[in-house]
């Protein structure tokens, strides 16, 4: 198929910073004249968000094994708020490091990790309370605004700071994976979309993961979750963050239960806590903790149609009920903050309770959960901690905006970072559309990041081109959230678009959609030059020919 | 691919009729034991609304050139409210009936046009209005209760009958197509779904369109519409008519515009009402009338982004800017609703004003044909022609529920039938699911029946497998609609799917989806027997294993 950017439209540009060293990368859409009854009339080029860092750039050649450039290294080189280590801290990390067999799947580190000098809350948050705007801050509101200097926005970086102090945003950015262009989760701003890659003990290799975490930096996910569980989870981590140009995030139980083969009984607080630290000087950007399943929350489960259907909150349920004890990470929690702010890792408060059908929705379990969420927030916001919550799930539609409202009024207005929610569960292979319908509602509610589902959601482990579908979905869900809650930049590219269509002007229309590949393939290449009237209809049934007339807006010249 | 019901557990059920001689099709989904420590357990069947028809009776043999038993035929034999006709009417069918070279071509008719006794008032309205349940409503009734008996629905044959006496609900069933089984639309009732084919002047043939109509109703289409502008056109449409179990519609425009090879200001009146007439003795079901964009609002198209996007609309829009008078179809819609009435052919009343982006949503174009279309409604319902209402279009989601409100308040609660809306612009090739996030919405805010949009929606011709991919994403829209807007049966499959999916019973779980085959072949047929736990997660992480262990609801027996 020949490349749709065929005519060099689609190109990467830089905007630079006033204040910092830097220059902001998006796509800009090079549009081409109006041309009515043979004269020419330009029309301004679209900037896009864009999230594929240097692998955007035409000029750039990857190397998977040197990994991709430390962009954010620069920023910090001279901050005084963190110290470099000289080795790394976890035991599990040393041990891997040492061990010569595992050498040979390993990523050829190079560097030391960092963290915050004792006694100095550096995270996002806590610069963002001292009224310091960072590098991190400016960088996302030039982003937010795509490009514009003559911004009508809201979105400054004063007021970035802003919503990052109050918690009603999140920017995830360990230092330790400086690779990561910044990005921020927040209702007042695009919605953003996750995507979940992972091996699981019954296939894929380290190889397909990481093209898989590049393809989806290139087709816009915004950040990525490894959620592996099988053969070699820390060195599989490795290669992903080192490759990564978005935040990513974790489920650092998954890792802890493989340490112990899969019984969840043997799972202790210390080797826990020595993941998070592994993890957190891997460079991982936000942990999803499931400690809101609280021991009295258990019976709630048995009522349910379809229990417990989060991994990680299964396997804190089967712990607490073995062992006859308070959910460890609950137990824990000041604990975890603490380390977290170390390394400005963000929390996402798993929702180990969320509905697994629609029957269960909303119901006494995911609410109790929701509620015990909000303390934890209150508690590491104490820290400095950056929080999201993680919410549904399955949800039918009408009752989705009350999760919304209870999430808010609830957790104090942090993010909320949704799966879907599904609003039906009668179409395995279609999940991915059943939990877009929700999720496209749910982000116009509020919610600030969602978590795509691929058509392979309760089937099997998603391929490439799932993962496309997935999040090009996901995108659509985003973008309508997006025009309904009114983001000034929303709807500058439906505009662009629309136009271009009406004028026939397909190469435009096809560079400015979500996948302009997928349209242009489904149009048919040889076409695309010059046909003033759809294919559906043919020349006398095309309605927007005949409307031009209607209207005597001049006929589009060929 | 091996057959997802290998089993034969999905099945064809007849409920019968108690005062009426007919039994009422529906699939039903045998469900396997749960076994829990080897005890067993029944699962009552689940049984599911089918649009198949006779393709759903696996001992039927289909001839193409016969066309489908004609059911309804029977029903009215001595049925004193008809005439039989002796022969066609318009002058149109008469003359390609003799024309010797288009024999060739043409389905082998074996029939005869019926109509009203004159001064009869026959149509549904008509008889609901003086207090009669026609054999029609009584299957609409067995049909929207899913066959139970037992029911405690307010979905009686009595209840249908007042929604169809005060216009909130349509059964479309002219008795020249006696081959449809009768079905209502109205939003009391499960959310419908209509299906687009047809040919263009630029390719496909009459074989493809019936293939494909065939295909729409196996898979759960509830209308069809015949959009074909192409070549043989009368005969394309008798030979999907002849093999169609459910209503089809069409937009006679299109028709009237090729008999003038394409120059819509020879358009007359005379030629449109004989188009009128030769397709009500076709057997078309429902027509689709621009009638509502009169002359005053031609202005207010030339301040859209995008003009007029309905080819019908545009049609009309030029033919009265080239004559400067007004809309034919307005001027005559007394005779029009006449005609209809003899036929009981529903008119559904175009939107030839529905916004081509969502930039032009909710416009005074669009709000100014609606209030028309609210005065042509009423004036049919007085002739007692049964209305649908059309409606977007592209709306983005925060627009929607106006659009729903206004379209009850001034069309005085007729059946809102919609195209999707789509809900941003900027997703070509993935239309289908912009679309679906609006249908759902608008669907649960009362629209009665949605008007399917596939992958190829502004791009080309829809193939087979995009007429699937545009069918189960608006099935999913209708169902997610039902269950927000609680119809009383549409949570049994989800709860009935969900239990299974939990027992991991996945032969069930595939049978009670809407698309068994697709969601077997992601799954992996070879899996499909007795594995207790889902292929993403692999034993140990199987959330809704441990889940049961959790709470003691024992072991799923392998």
């Amino acid at each position: 198929m020949e490349n749709c950017n065929s005519e060099g439209r689609i190109k990467k540009i830089y905007v630079k910073s006033e204040k910092f060293p830097f220059a902001v990368g998006m796509k800009q859409v090079i549009l081409t004249d109006t041309v009515v009854e043979g004269k020419h009339i330009a029309n301004p080029p679209v900037n896009i968000y864009d999230t594929s860092g240097v692998f955007g750039d035409k000029d750039y050649t990857h190397d998977v094994k040197k990994g991709i450039p430390r962009l954010r290294e620069a920023w910090h080189k001279d901050d005084t708020n963190f110290v470099q280590l000289d080795k790394f801290t976890s035991d599990y990390t040393n041990a891997q490091l040492a061990d010569e067999e595992l050498k040979k799947v390993a990523f050829p580190i190079t560097y030391l990790p960092k963290k915050a000098k004792k006694g100095v809350a550096f995270t996002q948050m806590a610069l963002a309370k001292q009224g310091i705007i960072t590098p991190e801050m400016e960088y996302t509101a030039i982003r937010e605004n795509l490009g514009r200097v003559d911004k009508q926005s809201y979105i400054t970086p004063e007021f970035i700071r802003q919503e990052v102090a109050a918690g009603r945003a999140v920017i995830p950015c360990n230092p330790n994976h400086p690779e990561a262009e910044p990005m921020i989760i927040g209702s007042k701003f695009f919605v953003k979309i996750n995507t979940n890659i992972g091996n699981s003990a019954l296939g894929s290799s380290i190889e397909e993961e990481v093209e898989k975490s590049v393809y989806s930096a290139k087709l816009g996910g915004d950040t990525l979750m490894d959620l592996s569980t099988g053969k070699h989870i820390h060195q599989t981590r490795e290669w992903i963050i080192r490759n990564c140009p978005v935040p990513m995030g974790t489920v650092p139980m998954y890792q802890a239960l493989e340490k112990v083969n899969g019984n969840a009984n043997e799972l202790t607080w210390e080797m826990y806590r020595d993941t998070l630290i592994e993890q957190c000087e891997q460079g991982v950007d936000y942990f999803t903790i499931h400690a809101g399943l609280v021991k009295k929350l258990l019976p709630a489960i048995a009522k349910r149609l379809t229990g417990c259907v989060s991994r990680g909150g299964s396997i804190m349920a089967k712990w607490m009920k073995d062992h006859n004890e308070e959910n460890f990470l609950y137990t824990h929690w000041d604990e975890i903050c603490d380390i977290l702010a170390e390394y400005d890792v963000a929390v996402s408060i798993g929702d180990g309770l969320r509905p697994g059908s629609t029957h269960d929705a909303n119901d006494e379990a995911q609410l109790g959960e929701l509620k015990v969420m909000g303390e934890l927030c209150k508690r590491a916001w104490e820290k400095n901690v950056q929080v999201l919550i993680e919410g549904p799930g399955h949800v039918p539609m009408d009752k989705i905006k009350e999760n919304m409202e209870k999430q808010i009024e609830w957790c104090h207005s942090a993010p909320f970072y949704t799966l879907g929610p599904l609003t039906t569960d009668i179409a395995p292979a279609y999940d991915h559309i059943t939990s877009a319908i929700g999720a496209a509602m749910i982000g116009w509610f509020g919610t600030a990041m969602l978590c795509y589902v691929t058509p392979k959601e309760h089937l099997g482990l998603p391929n490439k081109e799932d993962v496309r579908e997935g999040i090009i979905t996901y995108k659509i869900a985003a973008h309508v959230a997006d025009l309904a809650k009114h983001h000034p930049m929303a709807s500058l590219r439906d505009d662009a678009l629309s136009k271009a269509r009406f004028e026939f002007r397909w190469i435009d229309q096809f560079n400015l959609s979500l996948d302009p590949e997928k349209a242009m393939e489904y149009y048919g290449v040889e076409k695309i030059k010059h046909t003033p009237y759809c294919t559906m209809c043919g020349p006398n049934f095309c309605a927007m020919r005949i409307s031009r007339e209607v209207s005597d807006k001049g006929k589009i010249t060929e």
